[in-house]
């Protein structure tokens, strides 16, 4: 028997970005987290030290920050797909590539009523996320895009039950009809196809879509929950073929106050940090297409 | 030579209580992580294994949770002082309490263009703060409040210079009339007295003033900015004696782009992590009263 | 077209379980992190919102709890597969299981020179890891397991070049021959059978070879020194099928000392934070069996 | 009334600086992370935007960076005495300086039996910190060192007990005589002089007679060990004037297993993460010198 190379990736992670569009005195600014990985046939330089087919992640560095300005960052998926086949384009030995982006959000401050041209605020609430996978070169090159959020931390203090669960030796949990439920949501959403789409557009529809039927869909479970939030995403668009959601359940236990003889109706609460439920699952049209390598080396998923 | 017990205190820390008000269909919540500290003459549990003087923190943490139904979270600052009171009235030994609480904002989710009855979702922007500090009992208590806030992220993209200032051998840094200033500040101001103060109310306004300056001020220095906004505040608020802020300079080097023949004036930064400038300063009125305990153990402030 | 349920899976994660073995006076400790999860057809609880399918993930942590005393902890692993084994039993609809273990070791307190009975202090370097994956029931049952660990964090101060390398119109990079290389290793080995392997030791054993196979590898690239450190735990492990890397380059920059005059010959650098390169990679025998669902769900890896 | 500066300072926090010394083929690191402040009267950058007195926080780290070449780093201690006396030094502003630092440790890696020379892995248990505060110039100037510890994880399986404490209408906890007693303990020491004293050794002594104390003492609350342990540093050590705790209680609570049939006699717990009780005790000498500005802005004590 031989040892060999197996499955493999490089790349730089994490650089920071914020670039500034100040064409006019009016300035826009994108905030991003920017993970490069090339993939390919690299054994020369794990096995024999020979770097020879190596584009240093230090390069990938300076090709994230120089393409903020070359191609601009009209959305973070199309950013990611340039830098993608970019990468793959300046490395003869990669076979593909992925490029991991957060965006962190930025409001104006407002002054008498209306937004600063050039002060702003982190909105500090979820990070938008995008992962665009390249695979091959060329006229046939294929290109995965999903986009996603995560921690949009969501509650509703009521309209949640939780009963006729199945029950074992180790069960004591209470049935309930009436309890706090809270999750930090992660989401990540595959584009059958980005034709035509806005994609910073489809990123507040979808957004809203996840929070209006949060809140307004009595939940039997997270499950139940998670499940209408990916239906609802996929009935209004179209070229959306799947939806994977991460959601840990955040517990929020009654706190007993019946001890010191103060009544709790579901007033008091404390909010546990560990364990707590992780509740993941995907909602997909019966007739997506196959998602290749999309998911390959994303966190989170099943 | 002996070998005695000095300053000490002891508490419960971090209890993550959430407090829903639940009188009408339209729900209300805080979200409060709260710790509490007693200190006094615990000496015969420290030199002794004598617990007769110690109120366990376990009790400690159940007191704070009551007192959130019982007295209710009007505002944090009315609820830290009512639960740093009633610590001191129940434990003989206590010679005064500390009550440091942090509070997460909620918002309504929108559908149809309205909050929702009972779904939120985390602003997930600053933290607001208090510390309440009680010294005494009886007649002769004395009752110190701060309120603030920590991680409100800013940011300035131009409107920011950093010149003529004082070089040594060691100095490299450039001068610059136009620079991308951002900071993580906190902000911590006591009140004087808090008689007919809507202290939620104040906390917005106090955060409008603090974010409106930032914005419309030409900065010079981070120092410069730091010392306007605190006399905006203290101009706009009578019964606030200082103010004092800690803020990370959180630096975004112009990436060189010019190396690979890429323009980038002013486009594209790094945004870095360490080492961050870190300004602190106080701004307080001449005449403000002595500021007693207001600050024993308050973590962050000269 | 219609909408359904994809690929899913649910439980308790991080259970904080420690476990004292209290049999003599000398205790044994062992202090573990625990996450379940159940994969099946659930798709009752998410489209219909009845719960009869699914045991609570309350009861996944009672039983995980339970199990650290029913079966006890010899090896992670042991615990993880009668877990994961128990949790398929108890639940008709699951059609497999994962357990995640994370371990923090802990040492004897020293004292008089040998370790004191009862009193322990954390080891605090890496944490030790296994995920244990089962698939099916009865006869026909699955079990995967990958022992493995995080957070070893190494260095060397010489002994690693970086030449040689690719190079494009946005590379800069200088050609090194004496740097420094450092990272935090994550590193997960999966067994082709554990018949008769002491788990324990094993760990021990394939830790200790990465170890002095990093610090007696003359580099040329993290690349070369990751394959080298896992051929070397392939020819000492026969029973490991393979081995996989995830390995931050934590850069080390020389510090510009030159500028004020003072030498710098690689001895003053800083630590830089981010971005870092990432280097993942497997080394596998080349008859290796196929792994099936062992690295479904593992983060951080190709 | 006016509105004026009050106290304040300004510095570069979190300087990563790495130091190899590589003399011979046998290399030594020193891991450090440097604060720098300084304070005195810089009102007309406060008031004025005028930077002339200020130098600049980049000159701070450049200092930082140089001088762990020119005054090298036989201890932290030493390097932070002599790096906040030059800062003073450098601005004719300022009126003193604080410098902290906190120092990561390694171990060398063992191969055959013995440490390599020149790779290493991080020891990961407890920082070791300094604190050195420096007030005016010349002959008067006045100098305070601190030497600390933080995150020491300690637990002991018994011989610990809480009884016989005070109760009110809020106590539910049971008295026990048999717990898991844990924390992760931060410690800092105050030196009356540091003359003819091995700082290394020091740090390494007071480290092992903490260790020990909190092995063999019997504990009836963490306030009685903590207090133990502070005179047993203290009677060990002459020059050592004070010695200040932060100890969080990480409290572990029995699972209760009876509710399925199973015994748990101290057997298994679960760790919990918040709340947690927090103990802060001084243990001094009754003849201690002022401690002056030593504690000033050292986060975490009373």
């Amino acid at each position: 028997m031989g040892i060999v190379l197996g499955s493999n990736q490089y790349g730089k992670a994490e650089n920071r970005i914020v670039r500034i569009v100040r064409d006019t005195q009016r300035h826009e600014i994108r905030d991003l987290n920017v993970s490069t990985a090339l993939r390919g046939d690299f054994s020369r330089a794990h096995t024999q030290g020979d770097q020879a087919d190596v584009l240093p992640t230090d390069s990938q560095k300076n090709t994230a920050f120089a393409l903020a300005k070359e191609v601009g960052i009209s959305s973070p998926e199309e950013y990611a797909v340039a830098l993608a086949r970019h990468l793959v384009d300046a490395v003869p030995a990669a076979s593909g590539a992925q490029v991991q982006v957060q965006e962190y959000a930025w409001d104006r401050i407002p002054v008498d009523g209306a937004g600063h041209d050039h002060s702003f605020v982190r909105r500090g609430t979820e990070t938008r996320t995008t992962v665009v996978t390249v695979d091959g070169r060329g006229e046939g090159q294929r290109c995965w895009v999903l986009s996603g959020l995560t921690d949009l931390v969501v509650l509703k203090s009521t309209g949640s039950e939780f009963r006729g669960f199945l029950k074992d030796r180790y069960t004591t949990l209470a049935e309930t009809d009436d309890r706090v439920m809270a999750t930090a949501l992660t989401a990540r959403w595959r584009w059958s196809d980005t034709e035509g789409v806005d994609l910073d557009e489809a990123y507040a529809a979808v957004r809203s879509v996840l929070l209006s039927t949060f809140a307004t869909t009595y939940s039997r479970a997270l499950q139940e929950t998670l499940f209408a939030m990916g239906s609802a995403v996929l009935e209004a668009h179209p070229q959306i073929a799947e939806i994977r959601f991460s959601a840990p359940n955040k517990h929020h236990f009654d706190y007993d106050l019946g001890r010191f003889g103060v009544e709790n109706d579901g007033e008091v609460f404390h909010a546990a940090d560990r364990p707590y439920g992780l509740i993941e699952a995907t909602v997909t049209r019966d007739d997506a297409d196959e998602p290749g390598q999309a998911w390959t080396a994303v966190p989170g998923f099943v």
